[in-house]
């Protein structure tokens, strides 16, 4: 899936409600997701890692609907900053 | 680009550098990004948005690295739980 389809897919679930909200308030439930991510890191695993799956899976989700409130496609702006590798450098791997 | 090849560009890119970090480390360097990508929402952009694109590509990249020293893969993460809409409801868009 690329990461277009996978930003429109949460803009078709989610979007009008996150929409209402707003992208101030919708941001503190990203940092919450990201929290919650932190808390599955910080633990070992009794699941077989689904709990930790799903905490990046959030966190990619909010990050998604935060760049649709924002009028920012993911997949362009991670091109146009690391399609050849480091910005920085321009290396791949990374010499910085 | 699919969310898998995009981690994959991060991972030729940085992983060996990120590794040796460990991932309690490049967590927090993940938290630094997620605070420049508020401080970027916050303010009214000058140059077009583009720092808030860098921004957003900067919050992603360092989630996929995340993922990648978890052993996850986003896309398949991500999949698991939004592949069919909101996983509460099932609804597309949500009516939770």
């Amino acid at each position: 899936m690329t990461i277009t389809e996978f930003q429109k897919l949460i803009e078709a679930t989610y979007f009008t409600r996150d929409s209402a909200r707003g992208r101030e308030r919708t941001f503190m439930w990203f940092v919450e997701e990201v929290g919650e991510l932190a808390r599955a890191l910080a633990r070992t695993p009794e699941d077989g890692g689904r709990n930790l799956r799903e905490e990046f899976a959030d966190v990619l989700a909010w990050l998604a609907t935060l760049a649709s409130l924002s009028g920012v496609s993911l997949e362009e702006a991670a091109l146009e900053k690391y399609r050849n590798g480091c910005p920085r450098c321009g290396g791949k791997p990374c010499s910085c």
